[in-house]
């Protein structure tokens, strides 16, 4: 009986894996490039390549190993282990826990990234032995996941916890996936680097224009300068206050006993956290007579999805 | 061993309470007078004076009972038993749970009301089997709740499943939670009869005029004239426009599937549920890549929380 996990985070350009602990150590790690352009075929490949050179490299056996715990971007069907769309990847309804499986002989279990991380995060993390957390992701876009009473947030065939895609501004400010005024539109870094030019553009004496040009304008331009400058304040504000609008959102729907935000914009720290607590503990439901959701900012960094296989095996 | 449950309804005017088969089958019902007025331990008394009279009516004993399931408005903590708010029936952090256990010397378990119907629904009528489903109650205030994968979602201190209030309309309509723009705001009864209003005072040529005055107005209203007046048929698209919204971001982040509309407002049937599933199919997440969340109305009406006391006894 293993008592060991290999956790593998499959991005757009790399393929990180490592050998992990139940306690949730990382023993060993390694990476290879994704080459997704070669086709699904050669990714399954590098995977398994990966899993293999770990293996070397810890001079362990199969029979060391619990599982293999596989994150992938996109729309997941985990149950069923297969990759219904993942367009950076190229997949299109692949079934990768069988090939992966096939390939290697060890019992392997996928599931969406941003939910492979929420379990780490959970597991060794910000949120460590609490059973009912919320995550959300601030970067490109908005990605999320919840735990419910100890258990992963699906849905059917996995497609539940789009946390970036409801709206709260109706008729708002266009999303990527179609609909008007998505949190995504708002909260991500995409959004507020948009916003920040927008308002730079419209203030051409904004203290903002020392970072040279718009081109140098990034998801941290608006904070750097909140203390100096009124229009990049004014951006803050406006950030926080549609971010907080979408946490308190979650929390009315989960109420979770910790809120964890990921991401780039998450370096923020405490200028991100602080104004955020306050803003949801005023809107939450009932505030004076229910619990409060605490907000803090993931701890694992890159590491929450390989750690997070670990959670793929608990049940 | 029992094998029968007794649900209690506890309500603001009446408390229903029935024998219920594990089957789903009401073997006897009764109801008593609430009397909120005269205190929390009179609203106790007449809540085990019901148990009593169902016993006796049903010659049944004791031991032929698993439990009571009892369904209490506002905010309740269900894990320790507690009535923490509930403004209708003054109960300010009362221990209803021990109280009514005490009394009558049978295991008593409470929910959230909407949360007790959602139970009954899911385990006898429109979401028989189902594992995954969200309800939402449309009446005078938007409630709801929700089944992941089998468990019923409450969160810390069961303050989750506040479903009327999330934001989906940032600055938009008071509501009364103190926040702006929650989908109670746009989908209760009382919205859409508000709605009703204000249109008929800026058209008064309105065929709407025909039920009398303003007084008469009421959740059918604009159902009523919509395939008649264009004021009545915009107010219905208007309702049925943030209603969808509210129901598409509920399914991004839940993806049930079967949605359950109860409350007064389902009685409009197809003229309803046909737009909404409509709209809903059209904006929910990748719907190409993604299954669909079917949307129906609630079959077992009044008696949803009776039966759904069984559910609390199931794990």
């Amino acid at each position: 009986m293993g008592k060991f996990f290999i956790g593998i985070d499959l991005g757009g350009t790399f393929i990180k894996g490592g050998i992990v602990s139940s306690f949730g150590e990382i023993l060993f790690s390694d990476s290879v490039k994704t080459q997704a352009d070669l086709g699904n075929e050669k990714v399954t490949k590098n995977i398994c390549y990966l899993i293999t050179s770990l293996l070397e490299k810890s001079k362990m056996k199969k029979e060391d190993i619990v599982g293999v715990g596989v994150g992938v971007p996109g729309i997941i069907d985990s149950a069923n282990g297969i990759a219904v769309c993942s367009h950076n990847l190229h997949f299109d309804n692949f079934e990768i826990k069988n090939k992966i499986e096939k390939e290697t002989k060890l019992t392997v279990k996928i599931a969406n990234d941003a939910n492979l991380a929420l379990l780490g995060e959970t597991l060794f993390g910000a949120a460590k032995d609490c059973k009912n957390v919320v995550m959300l992701t601030l970067g490109t876009g908005v990605g999320g996941g919840a735990i419910v009473d100890g258990i992963l947030l699906e849905g059917n065939k996995s497609a539940g916890a789009e946390f970036g895609h409801f709206v709260i501004a109706c008729n708002g400010n266009k999303c990527s996936c179609g609909r008007n005024g998505c949190l995504e539109a708002y909260s991500s870094a995409t959004a507020l680097i948009q916003k920040t030019k927008d308002e730079m553009l419209k203030n051409k004496t904004s203290e903002m224009w020392q970072v040279g040009n718009l081109e140098k304008v990034n998801g941290k331009t608006a904070f750097d300068y909140a203390n100096e400058d009124k229009t990049a304040k004014g951006i803050v504000d406006w950030y926080l206050k549609h971010l907080a609008c979408g946490i308190t959102n979650l929390c009315n729907i989960f109420r979770p006993k910790v809120f964890i935000i990921g991401g780039g914009i998450s370096n923020q720290g405490e200028a991100l956290i602080k104004p955020l607590q306050q803003l949801v503990d005023k809107e939450i439901f009932a505030s004076e007579y229910t619990p409060k959701s605490k907000i803090v900012t993931a701890k694992l960094g890159n590491n929450a999805g390989v750690l997070g296989s670990v959670g793929l095996f608990k049940n």
